[in-house]
């Protein structure tokens, strides 16, 4: 056991989802695994964090190193790596997430995000995301190339600053075509809001949506994925949109 | 009033807080303003939005235009551009946030992201932040940059898909150099985790930190607000880490 590598797993859709039992099973075949994870489902956290209240977590499975956080995923992260784990991971991966997190999903999600905390840490981390809604899918065919792709980021470290976003398409494994580097596409909700209650001046709301984006640019993460691709996006932590710092130089001038 | 920009303002620590009063009354001055705002301090939510469960929208001053919302900054802006304004703004300004949002912790900001979702919905948005604390602080001489600034992007509009984040140094305004146009610094936060309650294997704590970024490179906003400058930093939506693809490439590969 001593010369394996140390793995934290993390998730947003709780300790319970099935997408986190398939990831931590792959990762036990690769490593010395803890998994803390949210105690319930924190979809859609992005990358929040919780202030000025308190956080607890709790080791559900002492033998197998399995916590749960009352707090986000990137809560969960920071626990795990201040107070959880016996050292620095030498891997963090997040997912497998149910539903996805290409194009500008990765924005409102909590498996990207917990990832991309891993790596403000310094720890290269992964974040998987399956194109299905079904819990119950069977997410097992994804095992070996799930393996394959953690061995290899065990062996050559992601450059620093730098989360592996990977998404897998909604069809049978037989069909998938490879895997292909991307760039993240355009991409937005088209959403709409039930309203569910009135009360005086009170109106609830409940969002649900449609995903819409540009599956015509071959360079993208929607082309890949829409062509039975598994699509492989290195994201930044640097939002700076470098290219756009010149045309907006003229407002150094309006002091 | 018909010719006057519509404008949404918006913030993350909650309808009553001093920076986004300040903000609202600048805003008056050039625009019919609408205000939807979260109805508690919600600090910390960067993208988060509410899923699976009802979200309250109420108003609360019906001649001045001011909602509070149950949810997160970006569900704010969601309602308010869905639900609440007459037609899409020609603006959506967020903050004054109490609290740094230039480095890293854009990443964690409400206050941010809310304008990033003003982005997304293809609306020019200005994210507003200050670097002190202090929810009492003076920010009114303040006013005549931010408006003029605002009125600079009326005109002109912000580029398609980009954010602006504006941060203002903690110091008194007359000893501001000016604006500073700069790309995001490397940061991290040197965090304390205070043990508050033990009950069984259930641990409680309390997150608390100190910010730390590299000052040095002058182009980053951690430099320009050490050096009394108010920095800008345009940001992207899309988070790809374009010069990594290449090195990534071999990943394709091992399929």
């Amino acid at each position: 056991m001593k010369n394996k590598p140390l793995i934290l797993v993390v998730n947003d859709d709780g300790v319970s989802a099935n997408g986190i039992r398939i990831l931590t099973q792959v990762m036990r075949d690769i490593g010395n695994v803890y998994v803390v994870a949210p105690d319930i489902n924190r979809s859609g956290s992005s990358h929040g964090m919780t202030l000025n209240s308190e956080i607890s977590i709790q080791n559900i499975n002492k033998e197998k190193n399995e916590f749960i956080c009352s707090g986000t995923p990137v809560d969960c992260v920071k626990l795990a790596l201040n107070k959880i784990l016996p050292k620095k991971p030498d891997l963090c991966v997040s997912g497998i997430n149910h539903g996805s997190n290409h194009s500008v999903n990765g924005l409102y999600s909590g498996t990207l995000h917990a990832a991309m905390e891993g790596t403000i840490q310094g720890v290269s981390s992964i974040s998987f995301s399956h194109l299905s809604y079904d819990e119950q899918l069977d997410l097992t065919p994804f095992n070996s190339i799930i393996k394959i792709i953690c061995e290899h980021i065990l062996q050559n470290s992601l450059p620093e600053g730098i989360t592996l976003n990977v998404n897998f398409p909604d069809v049978i494994y037989s069909k998938i075509k490879g895997l292909k580097l991307c760039i993240q596409s355009k991409g937005s909700w088209k959403e709409y809001f039930k309203l569910t209650k009135v009360i005086d001046d009170k109106h609830n709301y409940l969002i649900t949506g449609e995903f819409q984006s540009d599956q015509h640019n071959i360079e993208t993460d929607s082309w890949a994925l829409n062509n039975n691709f598994i699509s492989l996006v290195p994201v930044s932590l640097d939002f700076t949109a470098a290219f756009q710092c010149e045309q907006l130089k003229y407002l150094e001038d309006v002091f």
